[in-house]
């Protein structure tokens, strides 16, 4: 009897050309259907939650996927694990109805931006977007205020074929906090745009570094035009770190 | 005129086969006195605080080296940087007198241990030591109490070639430090017999997940045999964080 599991897999993005199956490109999603290859007798297709760009990392990205063969969560992820490379992990397994879709069904999402704000660690070099300038804090919270809520996001997004989508989105939470030398900036969501996250975080980068102001921020976001940001951050600062699923 | 400079420097071991210049193995000295060679007329020795293993890290690792240039310590270091890989970094420069001697004169030096603790984080795979099963704090510092002081640490030093020298060494400080799923353990002493520092540190690991007690540390040290201690920390897990000279 066939059975769906729901699966949270966590990646280092560094050496993957994003989660999306495609030729000639490592990514996740190959990855993943390769270990369940080894142990299936038919091919098994996975459904990511979304795609992550190349070189974006993952804590919490989820996935499903179909399975006769039976198996407790605990098996089938042992059995996953063990045919992964280190850069890629399942680190929680359960079983849902048949009908949860993986992607339709997320209610909300966390993606994380890291900075390295201080002396440059080159232990961070891979996970966190060194900037030089001490940023203003402040003035990136209050920035922040303007994004947060619902808004037309066309000017912080990245792709030109979808210009006729609807491109309003929400930001529920929009939190930056910061520690000794790193600061963390937390946008939360039921669905973010491409790059839109990548593009806030450089937006509000720029803001901390004083090159634009809170009124520059509030333009871009009221010309909901393309052209109107060239700002978009490193991806290997970035991390999904949850996707949600209300009952 | 020729000035001696003493640098600190940051290193992700990695991929290097340790600090000393070897042929066939990307080492770290070589890849300094390389990016001296780029705007030196004669090639530049470098003159390490000592040595560290391949595959262990630093962040405070020093080294001195003469040069006739009349660089300052920020164009040195700059110069020094842009010519150095991504990861090794020169993260202070000074100058000091012709007669310092960055190993003989170190008085003081301290190494990290670094361990994952918990749910296995794969972020944390080429700088922390994963440990699956929960570890007793208390029962490591009571350990690491027997350690402390001057003792012959001939139990925990893989050197077979040096048994005549003197095995003698006094730690200083060893304190265990428990966050959330990371546990950190800080050895300080004035110096280190090869491989001590990660056996000591596997044998603490050892004491906390309860494979051994405490009276066989005590009998392990007292042994002074080099065949009375099995164990080796993975180098993955190893910072030198700092070297001290006093005035």
């Amino acid at each position: 009897m066939k059975q769906r599991y729901l699966a949270t897999v966590a990646y280092d993005g560094k050496d993957f050309w994003g989660w999306q199956s495609q030729h000639h490109h490592r990514n996740v999603q190959d990855c993943i259907e390769e270990a369940l290859a080894k142990f299936h007798p038919v091919y098994v297709e996975i459904v990511g939650s979304g795609r992550t760009d190349r070189g974006v990392h993952a804590k919490g990205q989820r996935f499903h996927f179909d399975s006769d063969l039976n198996m407790t969560c605990h098996q089938m992820m042992a059995a996953i694990n063990c045919n992964l490379p280190e850069d890629v992990k399942v680190t929680a397994m359960e079983v849902v109805p048949s009908s949860f879709h993986c992607r339709f069904h997320a209610t909300r999402k966390r993606y994380d931006y890291l900075i390295n704000n201080g002396p440059y660690d080159l232990f961070l070099r891979n996970s966190h977007l060194f900037v030089k300038d001490i940023l203003d804090i402040q003035q990136m919270r209050q920035a922040s205020l303007l994004l947060i809520g619902e808004h037309d996001f066309s000017t912080f997004c990245a792709n030109r074929t979808s210009e006729k989508e609807n491109q309003v989105r929400t930001i529920t939470r929009l939190e930056i906090i910061k520690t000794d030398h790193t600061i963390q900036m937390i946008f939360e969501g039921k669905g973010f745009l491409r790059y839109m996250v990548r593009m806030l975080a450089q937006t509000l980068i720029e803001v901390g570094r004083g090159r634009i102001t809170i009124d520059q921020v509030q333009e871009m976001l009221e010309a909901k035009d393309k052209d109107a940001c060239r700002f978009n951050a490193k991806p290997y600062g970035l991390y999904l770190m949850e996707v949600h699923y209300e009952n």
